[in-house]
């Protein structure tokens, strides 16, 4: 397909990013419903939460939110370093997330790298991959 | 765009499954002219090695190759666990890497999720980012 113009291309990207921070929104407030409406609803879309194996088909990804949610008390994740690509109907978003988890009786602090990938469904941005993995210690401040 | 018929979809399917163990004997051979034809050569590539920061540009992606290769004896590497999903001109890969790498003086072996993304230039798959992280030890056999 011929490249976009500029202008379409910049308001493509503005709107993932604006999905990718509705992605971290709902994570922080621990938004299940919220997170149903993110995702594209697909056998095909993959998830890998740090450390875990991969998942395939919402249905297991819907699962994996619903247990991490019921299993975490509070969180708090700043994102810096973002990366943006729009390719057509398809767009990816790379970003460092400074991950404060608190569990009952404690809290955690994570540096986790990830991949986000989204495909345009009816004019709306639609998260189709999750990739996040663990980094080594903090070098850099949050940037929220 | 509308969805492509069944039989071209998987013929699709079939070349970047085909791209992206190329991408892999590219880097068991330790071979950065094959990992150059590989590679897009674009500004907006990303590459994550496991426990590394987000790389961006090409020549950036290119150095990191080099001085893996360069500091590489010898490795060798099984995927298992591959999924490949083909969206217009875009399409991604989730495997698991089964990671075994020789220095001077002994060897190491790694179980590794990666998320590798092919975007379609002049009708070859080149890939324009692929991102790599720990896993914990193996629990399944590699299957080649």
């Amino acid at each position: 397909m011929a490249p976009a113009p500029a202008q379409q291309t910049d308001t493509l990207e503005q709107a993932v990013l604006a999905a990718n921070r509705r992605f971290y929104a709902a994570f922080e407030s621990l938004d299940l419903a919220e997170m149903e409406e993110i995702w594209a609803h697909e056998e095909w879309v993959q998830c890998v939460h740090p450390g875990w194996n991969l998942l395939v088909d919402w249905d297991v990804v819907r699962e994996s939110w619903a247990r991490i949610f019921s299993n975490t008390e509070r969180v708090q994740i700043a994102i810096s370093s973002v990366w943006a690509h729009v390719q057509g109907e398809v767009a990816w978003v790379a970003c460092t997330e400074h991950v404060t988890t608190s569990f009952a009786g404690g809290f955690d602090t994570a540096l986790v790298q990830a991949m986000n990938l989204f495909v345009l469904q009816d004019g709306a941005w639609r998260m189709v991959a999750h990739h996040a993995s663990p980094l080594p210690a903090a070098l850099e401040p949050p940037v929220q």
